[in-house]
């Protein structure tokens, strides 16, 4: 019996997209050299100065938020530098990559996976670089794969006191989690649209510090498509150095205005909610989070360890409970399933989530007491109502 | 704080479109009169046939479901006819009203909420009208206000066996409930779009069988908008005698899609097992259905009584834990609310309106156990799917 066309996206992105968002991209085509574009731009690139927490402008390129990891890197540093790449899962490693490829001399920080990055060890290895030779350090504000949040703010403190650029990767913390660029001297902050943006893939967003900005004007790596400078100047015209993605800027504003009305401490508080009740019922299953320590657990994807193969449990969970859990990465592909909860994502979205789960691990003979995730984020849900 | 804006709607209509219905009313618009019109009502009026079950054509009329009452009055009957309305709840009362009001001679068998009609008691009623007086029987298939459905095959044979024409009101239930309008020689069928069939409302929908048209070529009620003959007319060129509601259409073509792909089988399958569930989770809360035979008991809406006023209850339900219930109508608004199931819904969405319902009577002190009525609807699913 066929089912219904009707599933629910718990994945950490791209994620479900609101109705005025979908809305928003069926506006007619318009000119991108004309006036209404500009009003446009203005407008999404203002309002998301307030979503980064930074008086500095705000970057959007036509591309995938990968892209802003060669933006960050071949903008404000030159040819050989050194950087140190702080990886904590895979998207750190891909990072580290990318920095490799580009011809850095990148010494990679490595954490077990479902382990947040030790603030001390990075100002330990800081402060062994009395020479200064390390020009960035780059790191992940939310570790998609593993479901682990970075203390960025400690982070920041630590390469502050070095002097070398903080590039944050905050793809899939951006909107969700709390992140203070100008407040916490970030350098460099980049995020995608599709996370807790709410939008549909396809813009790649960063934001530059004075520092930043200032090492942009020295910096003699080759680069065209991904250019501050000339964004920047384009800029200073609401308009872009070549063709921007007109309907996904319609797209971000709709969402944008979407998060305005909530607040974005309004998100924050209710992603916070949404980790609180997902480890809640992941841990009433008797299942165990990636998350060695659970205070760095992230409230925007939950990694956990699954007890029977993750791909037949996303399966079962997706054919017979119509819920979409994400897999692992790398080497995790074989160990854990992740539950996203961020984006246009809800406290009943979660409950339903925690459902298919439970029924999909029964179905595969695993010894859960059916109904006990869904009372245990209940439960949580209903002490964060009554405050 | 506020919320983010995405609320479950569980009410029995106007029920939540899906996203393939929202995207085929941005279609351009098109001349009603052109060949790309007919070729839209053509496709639309023959994929109706299958949901009705029916050889005879489907007429669409722009206007509310309400409209069917009066077309299947004026079209089939003359003025001062005898009419045995039959009503187990408010949208009995109101068809039955709508009658009286056309200046028909109406006798009404009521049963009381609750409680399907007895196909006993209109048999026996009908035995009684030897000369053949009564010329129409008016029931709802599926009653929206009490969450109860009428046995209309048992009630059929009765009607067919006196001679008069049984009309059908399955505003609440084609498309979810299993209906045979040519198998089960029912005379007029009449629906709404925003029910079970995902479209916005604004679509009339009908169907008269032969006998019944074959009496609305003697019938003398002075009629202009619901015309049948009319719009017969003007269907044999698949044209409408004024102007369509075009971008409903586009919308009911791409929701009949979704039907065909699930199958209607398929959806009369899932709206039983979306009832069983919500029933289970309800009696497991503690409370009492309506329907005072759960065999009667609505596989689309589901009444129950409120053990709080249920507008206190709904409001919590909304506001706090983001899930949109029904009240009750008339009499029963005090009394208690309805969990509406049908159209695009999913099991996993009537988990999350039991999740909702349970913690909104916990926060109004109503002694229930957190997670119970979930963990009863996943009991009842996961049967379904071990078959």
């Amino acid at each position: 019996m066929m089912r219904m066309e009707k599933s629910l996206l718990m994945i950490p992105g791209p994620t479900p997209i609101p109705p005025q968002v979908a809305a928003a991209m069926t506006q007619p085509m318009l000119n991108h050299r004309g006036e209404a574009f500009s009003a446009l731009f203005a407008e999404v690139s203002t309002k998301l100065q307030k979503v980064f927490r930074t008086a500095q402008p705000v970057y959007i390129f036509p591309g995938a938020g990968s892209g802003g990891w060669e933006a960050a890197l071949v903008n404000t540093l030159n040819p050989g530098d050194a950087v140190l790449s702080v990886s904590i899962g895979d998207f750190g490693e891909r990072w580290h990559k990318v920095a490799v490829q580009l011809g850095f001399a990148v010494e990679r920080l490595r954490f077990e996976p479902g382990r947040a990055a030790d603030p001390e060890r990075i100002a330990e290895r800081l402060a062994e670089d009395r020479e200064r030779r390390i020009k960035a350090v780059l790191i992940q504000h939310n570790e998609t794969s593993t479901g682990v949040t970075n203390d960025v703010r400690a982070i920041a403190r630590a390469v502050r006191e070095h002097g070398a650029l903080l590039m944050v990767d905050s793809v899939s913390g951006l909107g969700a989690l709390p992140l203070e660029m100008d407040e916490w001297g970030l350098d460099v902050v980049l995020t995608g649209a599709q996370k807790a943006l709410m939008c549909p893939p396809g813009l790649s967003i960063i934001a530059f510090s004075e520092r930043a900005r200032a090492a942009a004007e020295k910096s003699a790596m080759p680069k065209f498509y991904w250019d501050l400078k000339a964004a920047h100047s384009s800029l200073q015209k609401w308009q872009t150095p070549y063709t921007p993605a007109i309907s996904l800027l319609h797209a971000l504003k709709a969402a944008l205005e979407l998060l305005e009305t909530e607040t974005l401490e309004g998100s924050w508080a209710r992603h916070r909610l949404m980790g609180e009740m997902c480890r809640a019922g992941v841990k009433a299953m008797g299942l165990r989070l990636l998350a060695v320590d659970e205070r760095t657990a992230s409230n925007s994807v939950t990694a956990v360890v699954a007890p029977v193969d993750p791909k037949r449990l996303r399966k079962v969970a997706r054919e017979q409970f119509g819920v979409e859990l994400a897999g692992g990465q790398g080497d995790l592909a074989d160990q854990i399933f992740r539950i996203g909860h961020l984006g246009y994502v809800v406290p009943g979205d979660v409950l339903q989530a925690l459902a298919a789960t439970e029924m999909a691990l029964a179905q595969l003979g695993v010894d859960v007491q059916i109904g006990r995730a869904v009372a245990a984020a209940q439960e949580v849900w209903m002490n964060h109502v009554r405050g």
